[in-house]
């Protein structure tokens, strides 16, 4: 193994090592078959049990219901932003969505268009520090769907339990699916972009429920359409294949790591780590208050903005990449997904504790 | 080097085997920086130079003026068929399209519910067996654009000259940008999806002329504005980032045969080949009229669809992949893009004289 530096970049992210060696292997040669995974048509047999295997995988770990579509798109979540409200809203009909931060901001502009928005809660006045209780928003009556981010990457806050709400939850867990288990009943819909828990940039996995595959209007381009992928397993066009394929791998290692209940004890134990360090000493001030604390974002201040930048520039030095915060608040962001090792966090805090010592004001 | 099948898959296609390699390595860890291509932010200064170089060769070996933006993009062609009408129609306005083939019909089914779409040509009636000239059709007046595919992969037929017309050319180049020389000053717009000419799956090219990105109505989402992307070099949201920086050793190799000039003549020597191998016995019949024939994807029929399914049946034991025609059409389609090498040319044509000997009716 390559000397590795430790990347807490916020996505695309850190994968785990053994799937970067089976998928540097295949680019090669796709297991002897003298091709690349690269080159391999998307209608092959081989592509087909690469993508299907994929499918079962996700299904499996997440305990996806047998009525529920298992899709991988294109264009990110950004793309899905726009691409729920066409399908799922219309003309006099509501969503409710809950503001909890940059991109949940991003998703409420886009819906517009499509229908009546309304934003029962939004924590921007307290700088997205937390997320709401269920008891503190009210769904808009006849609301289609509540939209909601399950974690907030740039802040640091996450939903630690789901509401319950009548119909269904649509959510961006972008930054956190597989990162613990999740009832999927709850959600009509949920999205993610790969490059943060699942593999690389450029493929976006939506969950869907069958029946909602019928609420699109009539005038909604053909790829825009959940239906359109769905009737075809993702193979209406030419689908993003290798970051379908390392999806695929990192799904196996998952599995073989003991599955989702593992990987949210690990989870839990490496932001602990973390945030005890924080919790230590009035040096470092945690950004979200306690109980919307993120275990996949943890965010942080120092007591100055200069002194941030030093931290952030002996880190780097140090072999910790990827810490600055979002340039929309500042500070610092230890992104610490799945893949990312105990190591790296044990190191990091052993870090900040020297930093503090040496640049006490 | 591992031994390689001939791969005449028309798309996800074959790549040099140099970029595997290449591309192989900056999988484990990139440029020896201690992370995986595949794991690296794309706000990091290594991404921003891996786009901006990709950008900077394509414009260098197209010879794009400076007027045009060079987008990457996600979604297939697929998804282009209907972002050229939303940011480049309206109620009210016109275009002119060519049908030549099944994504030149699937282009204009998605125009349609944005403007007044005027179809000048249709090649169904004849098997979409040729490409129009330019006195056979008019222009409707007051088109936005005329549209066109550049070559049908399905049928292998190819325009060997644009069209000269006001104001400008929109066109589908997926199966044979980077093939040969073109005149950008002719088109307002050209798409192509990666995965023939220029590297793997999940990418898409748009050049586009500056002045158009301001013609796309208010209430179109925002990640189907090409300004949006233009505005931030593609980087408004994560893109394909493996894909992008696979295109980018694709052109550095392009550049290093010596660019268009020499790959069209390159192309032009192994299409010449095939096409003689056909023409020079009954057994084979090429589908498309010789003077549409494409450079890219050769498509021939042989005595009877049973000798068909025996051609490409021991075509595939022998080692040469993906020769079976489109489900739409049948017979055999040979895809030779850029990188497919010579002798596998050679070979196929070897194949093909001994095949004929032995299954002569």
């Amino acid at each position: 193994m390559p000397e590795r530096i430790y990347n807490f970049s916020p996505g695309p992210a850190v994968l785990p090592y053994e799937v970067l060696e089976q998928a540097a292997k295949d680019v090669v040669n796709y297991q002897g078959k003298g091709l690349s995974i690269l080159e391999m048509s998307h209608r092959s047999k081989d592509f087909t049990n690469v993508i299907n295997e994929a499918v079962d995988l996700l299904r499996e770990l997440m305990a996806i219901p047998d009525n529920y579509k298992i899709l991988f798109l294109q264009g990110g979540a950004s793309t899905q932003f726009a691409m729920v409200p066409m399908n799922l809203l219309g003309p006099g009909k509501t969503a409710t969505y809950l503001n909890t931060g940059t991109w949940a901001k991003k998703s409420i502009k886009e819906a517009k268009p499509f229908g009546k928005v309304v934003v029962a809660y939004s924590g921007e006045e307290t700088g997205f520090d937390r997320v709401p209780e269920q008891g503190e928003y009210t769904v808009a009556p006849g609301s289609e769907y509540l939209y909601l981010v399950s974690n907030n990457t740039i802040f640091g806050t996450q939903f630690h339990q789901f509401p319950d709400v009548e119909p269904y939850l649509v959510c961006d867990m972008s930054s956190d699916i597989l990162s613990r288990e999740v009832d999927v009943k709850k959600f009509g819909l949920i999205f993610a972009g790969a490059q943060k828990n699942m593999g690389p940039a450029g493929a976006t996995v939506v969950i869907i429920r069958e029946d909602l595959l019928e609420k699109t209007p009539e005038n909604v381009p053909t790829m825009f359409r959940y239906k359109t992928h769905a009737e075809k397993n993702s193979l209406y066009n030419t689908p993003p294949c290798y970051a379908i394929y390392v999806i695929g791998l990192v799904l196996k290692w998952l599995k073989g790591l003991g599955g989702l209940k593992v990987m949210a004890e690990m989870n839990q134990d490496k932001a602990d780590l973390l945030y005890k360090a924080i919790d230590g000493t009035d040096y470092y001030r945690g950004h979200a208050q306690k109980n919307s604390r993120s275990l996949m974002n943890v965010t942080f201040n120092l007591p100055s903005p200069e002194l941030e930048a030093k931290f952030i520039a002996e880190a780097t030095q140090a072999g910790f990449d990827g810490l600055k915060g979002h340039r929309s608040v500042g500070g610092v962001r230890a992104s610490i997904y799945n893949a990312f090792p105990r190591e790296g966090v044990e190191k990091l805090v052993s870090f900040m504790k020297a930093f503090e010592q040496k640049n006490r004001p």
